[in-house]
């Protein structure tokens, strides 16, 4: 992402680490679905990094992903993956319900993970996750990969740099409609839109403001009783953050971020942006800018900062650090009671 | 403003009034202000309206405004620009709370009024000020010029012609650095972002959807006691709509209507669009507009609804009801209780 000519001034240091540059990584990954397909994908895309095991509870999904993907192993099950003396890190990519089962049995193995989000299903199971990490002494991080991407990283920077002034409201939503798919209304497999979605936006205003403590929540429930949308209003410090999600919905999913001198827009797709628009003071003039902020396979970055804070020897990242992943979890936990949801 | 074919054939009858064809006023302003200014460059531009006269309480000012404006005759009260038998209506464009008093003496001697936003300080007071033009059978009207632009039409008839599927949220905001105006932050004249910013916002929610019941309201105040901000959710039946205001923010403010089959985003400055996005299935088909929504002297419009009203003999706009604005007051001063404000 190339910044305007205003904006690089303003930051002649916002150089975000090269996925090139990060140190390989021989990749195991868990839960070969969906989501694991399009990180396989993004994961080698002009980087050291190696898809190198896949395991699954069946082997023949396992054969698959690992044939289509190029992959070297493949395992019938998680253990056989776990204790694969080679894979250096485990992604973890099972529903989310189904994360730290297999978490656990990582950490024990002393492999570093990166876990799906939302980590787990709540914030009782979050904790104990990466309590275990911690005591074991095992790099564990949740892949909430926005924050590695450009456009989060310099919005955070105009709102923390104090160029936005100072900040009068936080918005977000990630909309998509995702009634129809089962996983997302299976309360036995913590669906829901708020740990799926609303983790987005919830997770954008904590990644700009630090923590916020929710102090409004609604939203309507599917049959299932897991909630189809939410609106979840947070208070970090004085600065209200408005996150909304909807399993319903067709929706820009926008993120807007307001202070008394300049403002954030993402007009699209918040926690993949193609675009941004910053408006904001610098030597006293009104500068407005539009940026092409398209990213190519982002999910490399998350995987690159996993490889970087591995190699150096770290237990969490300081872009997504456990406090993180236990608050955001506590905050949904909060909202999803207090709209009675399953 | 020419819509794009996909929507033109969808809404082959979506001509609004022309501000052309409307009968002719002779308008009397009184307060002439800053709005008053604005009103009056727009009031003539292409329309049969005439600004006749001006009132004030300095007889210097309305001289002023009116050799400004080639009105023919200025007042040095409010009373005798009301008692002007030549004046067939009045625009009061006092500050909020000095609406009434005047309101009260022109319905007395029977001259229609369009009464400056938000009407009147409180919900006592807008009901009592309609209450008397229901009885003296005079038409009365709240300035809420945005709905009669065709940005705000377009999307009511997207909205309740099911166009977008079942609505999931509407949020919209309205910003402006107001703090350093001193009417803005001072009690005694109605001041606080509510009256003067959330209007447009809350109005807009109950323009799409009908009323809403206020169900969470935050906010901060200024030193004076008024709100410097606030962010109001009302429920219209179930359907969520997020209203922002601030004194204090450069915000874009915008509005977002997001349905289950499609959306309608105003990317900036919502009470007056330049522009409008609107994605909608037409024929099973995803389709994404971008609409040039510029309008021309926009007061105009709803100076030409008191117009047609007034001819037709009728006493109130089923475009913005007396209903409409004594809820609007109600859901205001809920807002301004929970905040605290003065």
């Amino acid at each position: 992402m190339r910044l305007p000519d205003s904006l690089a001034e303003l930051f002649p240091d916002l150089h975000l680490p090269s996925p090139t540059d990060a140190p390989p990584l021989k990749w195991g990954i868990l839960g070969p679905g969906k989501i694991a397909q399009t990180f396989a994908s993004h994961l080698r895309q002009n980087t050291a990094q190696e898809l190198f095991a896949v395991g699954s509870r069946s082997f023949g999904r396992a054969a698959a992903f690992a044939a289509k993907n190029d992959a070297d192993r493949a395992y019938g099950s998680y253990e056989e993956l776990i204790a694969d003396e080679e894979v250096d890190a485990i992604y973890i990519a099972t529903p989310h319900s189904h994360h730290i089962e297999p978490a656990m049995k990582a950490i024990a193995a002393g492999k570093p993970i990166l876990v799906e989000k939302s980590l787990t299903a709540n914030a009782k199971d979050t904790d104990a996750l990466l309590t275990a990490a911690e005591k074991a002494g095992v790099f564990a991080m949740e892949a909430l990969w926005s924050r590695f991407l450009t456009p989060w990283v310099l919005t955070r920077e105009l709102v923390q740099g104090g160029h936005l002034g100072e900040i009068v409201s936080v918005k977000a939503e990630l909309t998509s409609p995702l009634l129809e798919v089962e996983r997302m209304t299976n309360p036995e497999l913590a669906g829901g839109a708020i740990r799926d979605l609303g983790v987005y936006p919830l997770n954008f205003a904590q990644f700009l403001l630090g923590d916020g403590e929710l102090v409004h929540t609604s939203g309507t429930l599917a049959e299932s009783g897991v909630e189809s949308d939410a609106i979840m209003i947070t208070d970090h410090r004085g600065v209200p953050a408005i996150s909304m999600c909807s399993m319903r919905g067709q929706a820009p999913s926008s993120a807007e971020v307001v202070g008394t001198k300049g403002w954030v827009r993402i007009p699209t797709r918040m926690h993949q942006p193609g675009a941004m628009q910053v408006a904001l003071e610098i030597d006293g003039e009104q500068v407005k800018e539009k940026i092409d902020a398209r990213v190519t396979a982002p999910y490399r970055f998350e995987a690159c900062e996993v490889a970087r804070c591995v190699a150096a020897g770290k237990t969490e990242s300081t872009s997504m650090p456990h406090w993180d992943s236990r608050h955001l979890a506590t905050v949904m936990d909060e909202a999803r009671a207090a709209l009675g949801a399953r």
